[in-house]
């Protein structure tokens, strides 16, 4: 397996240091995360209220200070620098009438509340809040004034816009005032489309069974403007990500891929055929080609990191095995221009009826109609008199009609996974671009976990770092939703239990120079002056003189000699045992025990437990000098870090004490009788049964 | 998921007495062996010859008491009772010239050696064996006469009976002095085939590369007696199991699966379509459906288990996952019946083409020519007066010929696995029936692993319990062989590193009544009279009276009370640690301490180690009864065994030795002080420098 091997090389086995050409299962995706930070760590805080459920929307106004948690019947404004903080509140419960009808309708009690699913920010500063309100989906505006926040009560239907089902796949977003969404779009749950709620409502079409939306699971929306220097006069797109089970394969069992869809911002429909429905509708299959052969990895959260320019951003999305038996994750990087070019450039699949019973999907070779279906209306288009897709002639709308599906698939960059991680599935992913010391720029990962963790981490030339691991609420929650705020500079969790707020970084958890190096964290960097990790400023990359970083490289011999650590003395007495408690710098580090600067063999009378040495039986032999190492090793350098010094003696006055009394004794006893017989001998003194009478 | 819910219920999860609903990743497959045997056990034998390597064929000759092991550039035959001892040898080896020939083709000097591969027994005794021989298969008569194994020297060509490459997937069988074959044919190893080596040898096509067989890895061959009892007057089969590229999906990626072919043993091929081919290949999908959504397992082994009716055999075949990122493997059995009824009764797949440029398979859903194509020449054939498959109709053999492939795929008897095993991958099965008892019949299975190991496991009522695991080899390496030998009540396994043998049963190592009973091993019963674990005599079933065995509930509530286990004295100085050793009966229980007959809390100064109890800083309360027990559940019920009970005392002597130092010491002193002074106050004493003069 040629490509595994090359995974493997580039992407995968854990320690740099190791050079392994070939990578088993035992090694695949076992990078560790060089810290773990717990959840009841100072710098990690959490809101919630009691009786309060699912935190699963989130909203950050940073004109506000505010960030809102939309939760089971109520929306929160928390203070967005310390989420604890809880600025105002607003409810929106669900009444005896509805949460009756609902459960008549054969739902249970606790899906019958009112979830709210929506909050997005519209151009005039007002909020649009949108919730399942006991399976009748209903949406809202919203205004924060005063310190208060408050419902304007014009309660709108929210089919098209909400789910019915506080648990379904959903996605939404507000480009331009039009709020897209992607969700179900019945009671049932089992019609699901693409809508545009505006003036010019859109949706897909979901008769045709085989050409647009199969069983889906919605993950995210974002919109990407590809007008902006668009030598054609193209469109804005908003792109959809979702999964759903594949119509063009054959296989032995229905087949469930990753998709990356898009439409035109710009789209009215068709004028006859397709109206009211997207006629700029084109997907494609989203590839993370993770070990093969195995099914396809499925989508689980998509982020779009933004660059000035557009064709340079690029999607980030998170992957999961499908397969139950593997607990395997995948984090991959699509370029958008890439993804955009599949759509503008690529082949169109298509069904043909084989004996009338069975179709096969083969691709489109014939000559395409013009303009080129399911392209945005360009200059092109509008010198052919075409101003809008109302414009559009029928062949074109006939043809996108049921051909929506596009060849090739989209490919990440590099061409296989930035990170692989064995353990808690992910969830949800954000990224950040940090400015270095040395001038670079790089994307910091945060990644969301099924178990409540987050884990920070960095792909350095193909290798990839998770700097540290977060645990973000006490309980094994999903994240639900994560969000990075670069102004407050912090990272902002929702979980079904609470909402959880963190540093993107903690610089001076790093307690040495090399602690701080081989911590490789855009944001830290030691300061020789200070003597402590700092986090670097914006500007800070420039004044390099005091500071230490290395994050490619991983190398911390800059690091002035650390001060010695003071001996600590332990008296033992003999027979006892002694038991030394040390820690290692990092999950990454090694512990080694010195015995008067001799590497200790850890067995028979003495051995690890926990970290902690353990001496049974000591002896007078047992004295000396125990030094506690953490050995570390990054890009094939060790650093050897000492943790702490014991002095161990034998406790002196008590091996005195018990010598003397062992030689005194008897000779104390020997001089008795001595004196006692030379006294009886001389007469001094008689026993009494022979005294003179 | 119900179907992995109901195969977690009736299979998977472990302990009985879990009754988990849900089966996480965590749990599947993750059935442990009750008792760990290793390759240093006395009842292990190995055969190995220092610098002899890969002995990967084996035939057991019960009627010469040999076991005759194929290994590379040699032949062994060695005692059936005892392996270790070697009876008699044949050297064959590559000469100078065939090896330098070999070189020169560009295979390395590794591969140009005489790999012996194939052993059989011909009906007048003689045996038949091929090696790779430097790349030149060639095959050879050898007899075992006086004590001496020689060959006979008529060296015959062994393409199309033998591998080229020693490292090629092969199969072989001798069917009525007729060698069956399925190996690669070629230099390259590129075009494989199923072929007879008789008077009338046959063989599958190469040039239809839909058809017949695609990029194959061949596993195994069995015959079935079909004629037996036959009202159709039906032909015997030969089964072929292997894996190939799949043509008949459309998948994303190249996809590989499981198949069951066989053919009539008097195809004599067509007379002028199919000319010398198999005129009844037929083939199916091979299911084993573990986990789901998945890709299918893949087999590796397959053992027929006969019974005296053909139609009651079962092929038990192990299958291992197919995706790199999970360390599964299955075992699954097939009714021979069903997979028979398939190819007699089953539907046709054809490919139809899709725009001159695609293919499509779908079901033949026309009508079937006559003789049905592929079926054995039986009574309402030869009515038509076709005596032979040379007389078949051209349009049948046309059918065919095009059209191997049938529908449905075969599925294992009660729709899931026997067993799924997290771990070490399994390479082979050896099945036996064992009389147990209660007068039923259980069959016990022998899977050997990748990692040198065999593990013998029973399916009692669905619920799969692993009785032993035994490591056969000190290296690491993949079973290649297993043959079983009702006659002897040995296994024999082979691999790269040598051929090691290990009794069916050993009894013997269980110790108590609840040890032999929780063992759940067919072959053994606890005798109350004895008081031993004994082997049962196959005629034994019936002289319950004095035995206890229970299979299927695992009750050991019948043994009679173990013998108090007498205390050990430990004795122990204040301060000191101590250490309590002590082994769990089985990987199944878990070990609990009293003290003093209270549960001990393992937490502070005492901990578990290695399942020794350690107890840091002994002092006077420290002393008291430590019981080790050992608690295996099985079927609701708990089973505690005392592995082991202390009597920890302070060391008296030392104590009151102290004691007795501390207080006479003083008492010896004020004594002697006043003697003393008594003595000078009476002038008995005078200090020296006031001596009267």
């Amino acid at each position: 397996m040629p490509l595994l091997a090359i995974l493997c090389l580039l992407l995968l086995c854990g320690r740099p240091d190791h050079h392994m050409v070939f990578c088993g299962v035992g090694q695949l995706g076992d990078v560790l995360p060089r810290k773990a930070v717990s959840y009841n760590d100072d710098t990690v805080m959490l809101f919630r209220v009691d009786g309060v459920w699912n935190y699963s929307s989130m909203l950050l106004r940073e004109d506000l200070g505010l960030l809102l948690l939309g939760a089971r019947e109520v929306v929160y404004a928390v203070d967005v620098r310390n989420i604890s903080h809880k600025m105002a509140e607003v409810w929106w419960s669900t009444t005896q009438a509805e949460q009756t009808n609902c459960m008549d309708k054969g739902k249970t009690s606790i899906d019958c509340w009112n979830y709210i699913r929506v909050l997005h920010v519209l151009q005039d500063g007002r909020m649009y809040v949108c919730g399942t309100n006991a399976y009748r989906p209903t949406c809202d505006y919203m205004v924060y004034e005063g310190g208060q926040l408050s419902l304007l009560n014009t309660k709108e239907d929210g089919k098209g816009k909400c789910p019915f089902d506080p648990y379904q796949s959903y996605t939404s977003l507000v480009v331009d005032g039009a709020l897209y969404a992607a969700a179900a779009i019945n009671f049932l749950g089992s019609d699901s489309a693409l809508l545009r709620n505006s003036s010019f409502p859109l949706r897909t079409d979901i008769k045709d069974l085989c050409a647009v939306i199969s069983e889906p699971r919605f993950i995210s929306m974002e919109e990407v403007p590809e007008s902006q220097g668009s030598t054609v006069g193209d469109d804005d797109k908003v792109y959809l990500f979702f999964n759903e089970v594949a119509v063009e394969y054959d296989f032995y069992s229905k087949l469930t891929v990753s998709r990356v869809a898009r439409v035109c911002k710009g789209d009215m429909g068709g004028q006859w055929i397709l109206q009211k429905k997207w006629t700029s509708f084109l997907k494609a299959r989203l590839d993370c080609p993770v070990l093969q052969p195995s099914l396809p990895f499925l989508l689980q959260d998509v982020f779009l990191w933004r660059d000035s320019d557009w064709r340079k951003s690029v999607f980030y999305a998170v992957f999961t095995s499908q397969s139950g038996s593997a607990d395997l994750s995948a984090v991959c990087a699509y370029n958008v221009e890439d993804v955009s070019q599949i759509f503008s450039t690529g082949s169109f699949k298509t069904p043909v009826s084989v004996e009338s019973y069975y179709t096969k999907w083969i691709l489109y070779s014939r000559e395409l109609p013009v303009p080129r279906p399911g392209a945005c209306i360009d200059d092109a288009a509008r010198q052919q008199g075409i101003r809008s897709s109302l414009d559009l002639p029928d062949k074109v709308l006939q043809f996108v009609q049921t051909r929506a599906l596009m060849d090739p698939a989209a490919q990440p960059l590099s061409g296989g996974p930035l990170l692989v991680k064995r353990g808690a599935l992910v969830t949800r992913i954000t990224v950040v671009s940090v400015a270095a010391l040395d001038g670079q720029n790089y994307t910091v990962m945060f990644i969301g976990t099924d178990n409540g963790f987050v884990e920070k981490a960095v792909n350095y030339n193909g290798e990839t770092f998770i700097i540290e691991e977060i645990q973000l609420f006490s309980q094994p929650v999903p994240i639900e939703v994560l969000r990075l705020s670069v102004t407050t500079g912090y990272l902002y969790a929702g979980s079904s239990y609470g909402a959880a707020q963190v540093p993107l970084s903690a610089c001076s958890r790093y307690r040495s120079c090399i602690d701080c190096v081989l911590a490789r964290d855009p944001y830290c960097a030691w300061d020789v002056n200070e003597g402590s990790c700092t986090t670097l400023a914006p500007s800070q990359s420039l004044q390099t003189g005091n500071l230490i970083q290395s994050l490619k490289n991983a190398d911390a011999s800059q690091c002035p000699n650390p001060e010695d650590v003071v001996p600590e003395t332990v008296t033992f007495t003999e027979g006892s045992s002694v038991k030394l408690p040390c820690q290692p710098s990092s999950n990454l580090a090694e512990l080694h025990w010195l015995r008067d600067n001799q590497l200790l063999n850890t067995s028979g009378r003495s051995y690890d437990h926990e970290g902690s040495l353990v001496i049974l039986k000591a002896s007078a032999a047992t004295a000396g000098r125990y030094e506690c190492q953490s050995v570390e090793s990054a890009k094939g350098r060790k650093y050897t870090t000492t943790m702490a010094v014991y002095e161990l003696l034998l406790d002196r006055v008590d091996q005195i004490v018990a010598l003397a009394l062992k030689v005194v004794a008897p000779s104390l006893a020997a001089l008795l009788t001595a004196l006692l017989g030379w006294n009886l001998h001389h007469g001094h003194l008689h026993l009494p049964h022979c005294r003179h009478t």
